[in-house]
């Protein structure tokens, strides 16, 4: 299975086999095509979004997660700069600001990574603007620069995990990392290292039994599926040696926010003293937990598994997409300038310098 | 949905609305049928099982679970007399033992407990064969004596459970816990307590979601199901007052055998500061957790969910079938006696002056 060739954050990368398990979509004139992560990989299907609320829709549906939903957002907003190029300047603007908005509220939770992602969209759009050039294509560029930036940032960041890790070291993941998952997988292949990764399934949405296994599998390493019960007994009896996940937010005062499930991993090991490394990079527009609001998504999805349903009429479900681990069960947050404390999150950004709207990874 | 009515040990009992959840289990002359629980309640199926081997087998290939092993063991031990009755007494004699023998260790991890079952039914054998009775009835009507002094106790340890409850808590919950499940339910109804209760699903056979959401939903009470990597999550999010559950085994050491995820809900209630309560009775055949053999089950069955598979070819499963949780994670081990200190439980047999053969809980 590979990806669409017409895809161009594509065709700047060597890094096809990583690229495969991205959540992917791009901008085409008139369109923006986002690869739909709700069936893959047992099906390859593409979401056709024609105009930028359509985008947000498919946004807010899940149909792309992890980093998915910042490059459907870019391309969001090159498919609004396309619905407004016949207006006057000021229109244009006018438009693409309410679509900025639209597109980054689409998930509460990531709605400030998002604005950092509509905000440099915006700024990509101005300097276009101003040189008379089509908003749409430089808008599109400005998607395939950022993610190339994003793509060398990540690879130092599996570096410094990689280090973390035994030769022949046994792994714990949580839900799917997405880009740091394969460039971390690389990166070990590269070293030599023989891992063995224990992926908890990562349920309602399977991620860690359809995805992250799957590349750990394809990329040539023993991976063992468990079910999100056992990740405390498999500590103890196989004697993990790193478990590690990517965030969806990692807060400036050192709390994690992460898919369901990675406080009680993390709870687990730091009981088991097992280390628990998370990639990221800090977030400024989190300060603190308080900023963190938690997307509550629809509790019937509870209520079945794999489409079948498991509980009786009148039962309830619950469904808090993401979860918060405090800084003191975190080892360290694993950035491409190193490993931080999760208490001396700030000095990163310090450290970093990042543009005003650069991709947070 | 009603139980069968020619079931022996439903015809002493005004318990109806709890033994539906029952694992269910009886001996006719020359067949035991035990309730199919992999399909129930989604289908109401029995096993017919023609001899004690394949009692032994319908044990080991799960048709019942928790305590529906103990009843379809006994009722095999009468099965097994049936087959041999035309044998001569010596004969008898040991045809039965080695029936028991087959029986008890048709899964490993409840040997133990197994060989106190078949070897009440050895004796109530040998009464019958000084007595000159049917031996198959003898057997029979020994386990209804047993289930009848069983549900006995369960009722006490629900009373002394509730009492650990406010009157409008949120309680926990993990797996199936039979019996003690629907007990507990009724004695919190009788006393007007309104409950809600949080049932993690227990993958990978979805019991909490299918079996103990069902039960307590039906008696009334406020029910919600959550995934199996939320209960940190609820516990923090929605303030949980009691995570209890029942046991497979509790050793005289305090170590506590149940279904896998067990041990991580214990470290998450340690962690939070919610009280565990394990009611179950303390076994002497497990002096300590080096007496425990944990059951691997096919590894295969994580890689689907009801019935759908969830992995890609060439990554493997784990199944641990139970989990142990040290002392120090339980607060009080729930008993017909009170509630014991996790450390003191040989205590409870002193006081408690079972017989040699009687039915653990």
């Amino acid at each position: 299975m590979s990806g669409p060739a017409g895809s161009p954050q594509r065709a700047d990368h060597d890094l096809a086999f990583l690229l495969r398990y991205e959540n992917v979509a791009w901008y085409e004139d008139g369109a923006v095509r986002i690869l739909d992560r709700r069936v893959y990989p047992a099906e390859l299907r593409f979401v056709t979004c024609r105009t930028h609320g359509e985008v947000a829709q498919a946004i807010t549906d899940m149909v792309t997660q992890s980093c998915g939903p910042f490059t459907a957002a870019a391309a969001g907003m090159a498919l609004a700069a396309w619905e407004c190029r016949d207006l006057d300047e000021a229109g244009q603007r006018a438009y693409l600001k309410t679509a900025a908005h639209t597109i980054s509220h689409a998930r509460p939770t990531t709605a400030a990574r998002m604005a950092r992602i509509t905000g440099g969209c915006l700024a990509a759009a101005e300097e276009a603007l101003a040189a008379g050039k089509p908003v749409d294509r430089a808008i599109a560029d400005h998607l395939v620069a950022a993610n190339n930036k994003r793509y060398g940032k990540v690879a130092k960041m599996a570096s410094y995990l990689v280090d973390m890790i035994p030769d022949d070291g046994k792994v714990m993941t949580q839900c799917f990392g997405e880009t740091i998952v394969g460039m971390m997988l690389r990166e070990a292949r590269n070293r030599g290292k023989q891992l063995h990764i224990f992926c908890p399934e990562t349920r309602p949405y399977f991620q860690g039994a359809r995805l992250t296994a799957t590349v750990c599998r394809e990329m040539g390493f023993d991976t063992t599926v468990i079910t999100d019960n056992m990740p405390a007994c498999v500590m103890e009896r196989e004697g993990i040696d790193v478990f590690t996940c990517a965030a969806d937010a990692i807060c400036l005062d050192g709390h994690v926010v992460n898919k369901i499930g990675t406080f009680q991993i993390a709870i687990a090991a730091k009981y088991m003293g097992v280390p628990f490394f998370v990639s990221g990079i800090p977030d400024e527009s989190h300060k603190s937990r308080r900023d963190i609001r938690i997307e509550n998504r629809d509790p019937e999805f509870v209520l079945q598994a794999m489409g079948v349903r498991t509980a009786a009429p009148g039962v309830k479900g619950y469904y808090p997409s993401f979860d918060i681990t405090p800084p003191h069960l975190i080892s360290g947050v694993v950035t491409d300038l190193g490993i931080f404390s999760p208490y001396d999150l700030p000095r990163y950004l310090v450290q970093a310098d990042l543009g005003p709207y650069e991709m947070v990874i």
